[in-house]
């Protein structure tokens, strides 16, 4: 490699490397499924080292994997931050390197790699007691996260979730409200038969959660007359606090297929214009078929009806003014229609 | 404040400052965030009591905060039925000063800012038992639904709601229709061998309402083979039941956003109709885009369709000649297009 | 009434007084909110009948009144069967007033009255022994259905319903499927460690119901590791078995609102064809809001979208042949056309 | 038959008697419903050998009819794979027999028709120790998967099931990666206090599926102030859980609803193109409407819109003059109006 010398133009390399392979390019491509594989191995080590049979076999084995796989993210980690500026973004803008730097270390993927590693130094150099031990523990997990970064197909779904955030946060809201309702209104009713499980209202809460969310642990559960029936009023609203965010859920989900299909819609309309499809605008349709993630089916179904649209008469355009023939049309190609005078 | 003399100035003033700040007012703002803080630490202070231990500690705390906070909403009540008078839709009506005020008091906002008060004054002067001193506590926390006035995100979903009241009451009658024949189809299945559970059709509601709803508690189930075969029936419906509120919703917000996005299309279609965008165009949509709460991403889709359309064949769309003038086709309507003669 | 003593005219009567209320028929109301309130009441009665210390103090009272609804109702049954000729279609048809009868007494709402009747006349000619005499008191309760009769809002779900039987129908095959292969699969599982709870296939489908409708009583759970993976697995499918008639039914409404509004949307259209709305227009298009059971925000959103519309420009249309002049547009209304004759 | 000599003749007949019968084919529709018939009756079998009492009553019986089962499913299967050769697809491409063959036993429904009769012979000739006889009996019950060769309701859902298989991956994966941090969130917060129940986060996803998919049996259930706090927390995500699959579905059911009403929708526009509905397009439609599986009420719905829409004023439909001829508008490309020169 000729331009191993070449600062820039390595570390430019080094930044396609590390991100997601572009088609053809070997390199990348094996540094993102081993990155991966290491991702899924190590959150896998984590979830058996929790299992004490297990941790007794292999103990020695769990650390040192722990210790290369967060060698090996600090690497990553390390590279990422010095290369980051080499993005398309930070191309363009004439900042210094140190801004774009610090800049990429506050964004969410690179705090998610810094979290997947400072757990593992924190427990080092035991920089807690034992006590914070274990929630370090459970952090090294959320390096899980840093698998968003290679797959695409969330993009629809948090791009469906910010879009309708208000509407969700109105409905969490909503969630709190009755289940304040219900937490203290089973606990008037409750408090005295159960003094045990219906202590306070904020003891009737676990009841009120597991009952308005539907999954019903039945570990406390209303014993009186009263309770029972308030309960059972409030298994019903639990069925709308369930059908809240699911009706906002399937609604946006629809949006999103429906605009989406509009844009596909309109480009076969403007291919199909002169009545004829050539092979360059199929290829434009397949291409834009596959970025919006329409189905073949789908596809077919929409040209078809397009095709069905061409056989439904064109109309005959007043291009011209009839008195003074002059050019109405403008940019809008109607070159085809009949030339009209005037008398 | 010269107007400090000035009775209606003042009145108007007070109102304005009630009523949810609109921008710009200082005052406004600072009220509207304390009395939002107001009721959140109030009705937290609420569940705290609740909790023996924390009440023994600060039971006189737990009092005062009470009682000064009863005291602001006592002097906010009086305030807004005193200022309601000057609201928009008051102030065209020109009946007496105390039928607006009167007809005030029974706005959902006002009572609900009664129920915020009045339980603390029964409980001071003892108007009941102690028996009822408990509902009069839970009472108290529907000051909660005082934060309604504040939050706009509620429009939407009570809108819904409202539409589909009708869909929404056969659905829940559907509900109590089914969950009676299940309870006392149970009743008549589980009696003999669970008399305590099952003692009556009434007894049996309760696990009909937690299996209809699959919400599903565990403590009452069936233990015969006919029971848990009828039971089993039960719960597949219980899913129609959930899926019922579900799908209404669902639709209804479909419905919501296809009316708005069609709005927003019915604009751009205008904005485009002469082919370009005047930033007068762009400044209308971008706040009719605010106004209905479409996010930019939508947006920008509803508007690159809308451009894709505008390079299908376009028709004549002048008015008038643009050299001489000549009427081509007025409002655009048939009769207003000109007259052609043949030779 | 001088119709008295006139039979058909009597029986008409009769037929429409039995019928749901034409606005404005005092007597036709009050026999309707009669029936819906005994009908209520019987039910009510049933209910508590059920809870023995009720019945230990009002057995005779709860005896009597049922006597008395059983009476009403068989009264009413036979008024029906009898005044049935008197419908719409059955006018039209001439076949013999038997067969209009008879068919009458297999629809569903005939039934459906005399199974309201029928369980009392077993039990008081004890055609049954004892052991039936629950099952026959559990029938009473299908009188509940009665009500059908005059709850218009139950059409559009109906609707639906029908309208989709055939997806539903293959969703519920599917969970049948898979609750075999779940009961099995677990049965193989924990049959060894819990005989008493996985004793057969049979028995593991209790647990299969109640987890792929996630209802999860959780009376009976898997405790072996192989069982709690399958049974993980299941509850994941579980999820979707939900998913499936929530799906159907949400799409289905849509469906229902899409084309309503499509009805409404054309009615509009058609009125705002000449840009303006005159009173009468106005008057059809509230009637047929109404019959559609829009909401009026819905139907403004609407009508503002139309209005819209109108502000894009109309075509100038070619009406005649520009040879001969011959009128082309045939019975559609461009009258307003410009002639055009040819060279 | 004369056609019992003619080997190929033969062959053909035995294909299509095996293949869903064609209206008016007595013979393969006897067949198709025998088959039904076995398979249900068989898997009903299995279901009741498992109980034991009634194993110990009918074991010959059940053995017997396994054995004529197997047998007549085996027959099936090699005469399936002896006629495949004569399928419509098969019959065009001009590869080998065996290759036909070896490719059809690949197909999904083959493989699923060997399971159902392997683990019958592998049980027969002992080939696995009884350790394994368990599973092979569970196989058995997958012979029901023959029954989706017969039902055509299963190809919607099939279709939008791969449609949006991507979102249900997405969706998928977010449930685990949830779920594993609410294991490994559950394992450090109940873990000390119930060490039996959280002995690992392994240990910990029993309780997390359970909840997540709002399932909730109960005999996992935390018991800390902490536990309880994250549980409820996680009950809240768990609804999202399943409304995302909910969504998902909905809007693709929407969608194909969409597509497929749009495709009848074209259909009568073109038919209603000239004003009027001709017998001829009547039945065209109609038959689209059955193969759309579009119900009547619908169709006729969106007959009615379309009707409405020829009422709004019409351009020229005829492409040529019904006096003289004319050639107006050819396939109604705007470049074949006539010329129209002014004098």
């Amino acid at each position: 490699m000729e331009y191993a010398l070449n600062k820039t133009a390595f570390r430019k390399r080094t930044y396609e490397v590390l991100e997601i392979a572009s088609t053809g390019d070997k390199l990348s491509r094996v540094v993102d499924v081993g990155l991966i594989a290491l991702i899924l191995l190590s959150v896998i080590a984590i979830i058996l080292e929790s299992v004490q049979s297990i941790d007794d076999l292999f103990h020695a084995y769990f650390f040192w994997f722990e210790v290369t796989s967060v060698a090996i993210f600090t690497i990553e980690y390390l590279l990422r931050i010095w290369s980051c500026v080499e993005s398309v973004d930070n191309k363009k803008s004439n900042v210094s390197n140190f801004k774009k730097r610090s800049r990429y270390c506050l964004s969410f993927a690179a705090i998610i790699d810094l979290l997947a590693i400072l757990p593992f130094y924190f427990m080092m150099f035991g920089l807690f007691g034992n006590a914070d031990m274990r929630f370090l523990r459970a952090f090294r997990l959320l390096r899980i996260f840093k698998l968003t970064r290679y797959s695409a197909s969330f993009d629809i779904l948090t791009t469906v979730f910010k879009e309708n955030l208000r509407a969700f946060a109105a409905a969490f809201f909503i969630l709190l409200v009755v289940m304040l309702l219900a937490a203290s209104g089973m606990y008037y009713f409750e408090h005295e038969s159960q003094p045990g499980k219906f202590s306070s209202i904020v003891a009737s809460m676990w009841w009120a959660f597991s009952t308005l969310t539907t999954v019903g642990y039945g570990d406390v559960t209303p014993i009186t007359a009263g309770g029972k029936a308030f309960g059972a009023l409030i298994t019903v609203v639990g069925v709308g606090m369930v059908a809240l965010p699911t009706g906002i859920l399937a609604s946006a989900f629809s949006e999103q297929l429906r605009l989406r299909n509009n844009k596909y819609e309109n480009m076969a309309d403007k291919a199909y214009e002169d009545g004829i499809l050539t092979t360059n605008e199929k290829a434009e349709l397949e291409s834009l078929r596959e970025e919006l993630g329409i189905t073949k089916v789908v596809a077919e179904q929409i040209l078809a009806n397009e095709k069905e649209k061409q056989h439904s008469p064109k109309l005959c355009l007043l291009s011209n003014c009839p008195r003074c023939g002059y050019e109405l049309s403008g940019h809008h190609k109607v070159t085809d229609v009949p030339q009209i005078k005037a008398v």
